[in-house]
């Protein structure tokens, strides 16, 4: 009963007001399969790379017990770079530049031992791709999706199409507006739940994140960081988190998904903590459940 | 035991996108101390209007178990009137007039009565006569301040001697930033802790309010409303339900100032619901507690 994470496997070149780094690690995929890990074993990853994708990421990887099967190398070929920096405003990343390479041609192809994996997770990419993954898996307990304001704006009709078959969509306060015309979040929500999926989760960054459903609303606090670091992944880490933690529940009651909303908010806040994945390579579970106590008394009252 | 407030009371003219409505009821002192009407009974409200007053506000105040001795009526004088709108954004109003008249020489004059109030509450006016209302007060409790951007602006001393003597500050988000110059709200709160308020509680719209002292955090919902209809007095009902029930708890442990901050919240989504301050005519003890429990369910995990 595996999680599948479809999406990018990327060298990012990141600044931030508290430095630089050069080709680091990164990629929705990335982010996501590693956040997963610390909640679940069995996380199977679609994406591509190139020949010059450094082993002791891959080594990394593996050693949180990702499985790379779906993960293609391109021989020779370059892979996927993107650099940005986020120096006035550190909820949006102003891209510096976006070479796709190898990720240009990318059309995921499942291993047959992926095609039933329970719990799907289509990160940000072309929804063409997402309908394509779709397609090929048998019988999916849980399809959660992302998306960006480039889709939304460019592949409107397909991202409709995709989010009918979508039981969770996770998105951005500004995406989510941007989806629905609509300045009220909650009403957006509400608008998002007539497309298809069942549960919208929205994501507000500092404010924290709600999910709707049509009968529940839930309101998850942000945990107070007085720093974000690097906020490059986050969006990846919530979901990695939230989708580990639900496939170790198995159910999507109301508790098991808010719970889980929760664990995917203590990955994000680690994950902002430092640049690329290198808060990830430290963190003990009772890191993440001391985080996950503290923010239970934030909320209490 | 009462409860003391310090502001204005005024005929607003307001515009929003489902309506308009021109001289009806406003003013922080107004809006504060009908919010706390349903909380608390013993409720001093020191303001100025002008002789064009209409005598049904009165009788509203009066109704709700205001005491108006320390509300001055300058005679041939002329209230304080304020037109807005809120067409693009309703987080920020537009301000189309600003005619002050008998506000613009207030100077907060305390009836023997008040000097011996236990909660103060010191509204948006200028941080000058803010410390004259202090110097009036004998041995105040727990003294509770507003400011807005004005006062940050061209205020700054004052304000910054004003805080020294205040044990709360309530302020909004964008306010918090402009006081301390800093983007991150927690890192804001931090620094207003070293001012002087032992407490300080930041309000952000539809993201709900963080409260801080030096060893707690506190996140607060917001009530989701799919539709704001006029965000006028959201502040100073929000102010003024927490101080009401802050009084009838009369303690400030931080599970009271929590409970109190959702009774604030809960009061203020109702605020809103309606021009003026008409929704507050009909609601009743039940429908606040039964919004209450919402923001209870709305939060737990």
């Amino acid at each position: 009963m595996s999680i599948l994470v479809v999406g990018s496997v990327a060298l990012d070149s990141v600044e931030t007001p508290f430095g630089k780094v050069e080709n680091v690690l990164g990629g929705s995929a990335t982010y996501f399969s590693i956040a997963a890990s610390f909640f679940y074993h069995d996380i199977c990853l679609v994406g591509v790379v190139g020949t010059d994708f450094p082993q002791q990421h891959v080594d990394f990887l593996i050693s949180r017990g990702i499985d790379l099967d779906g993960l293609e190398q391109i021989e020779g070929g370059k892979t996927f770079r993107w650099g940005g920096s986020y120096i006035d405003d550190l909820n949006a990343a102003e891209t510096h530049f976006t070479d796709l390479n190898v990720f240009s041609d990318f059309q995921p192809k499942l291993p047959e031992s992926y095609k039933n994996s329970s719990y799907v997770f289509l990160a940000n990419i072309n929804p063409e791709l997402q309908m394509n993954v779709l397609k090929q898996i048998t019988n999916p307990k849980l399809v959660v999706c992302d998306t960006m304001n480039l889709w939304i704006g460019i592949s409107l009709p397909v991202l409709l199409e995709t989010l009918r078959k979508v039981d969770i969509l996770i998105l951005n306060d500004a995406e989510a507006r941007q989806l629905t015309g609509e300045n009220n979040l909650t009403q957006a929500g509400k608008q998002i739940l007539t497309f298809g999926p069942t549960r919208v989760i929205i994501k507000k960054g500092e404010h924290g994140a709600i999910s709707l459903t049509e009968s529940t609303f839930f309101s998850a606090p942000a945990y107070p960081l007085t720093a974000v670091f690097d906020p490059t992944g986050a969006g990846d880490s919530f979901a990695g988190g939230f989708m580990g933690s639900l496939a170790t529940a198995d159910n999507v009651s109301e508790q098991s998904v808010r719970r889980s909303i929760i664990n995917g908010t203590v990955i994000a806040s680690f994950n902002v903590e430092d640049f690329s994945l290198d808060r990830q390579q430290t963190l003990t579970p009772e890191e993440i459940d001391e985080r996950f106590r503290q923010l239970e008394e934030i909320v209490r009252f």
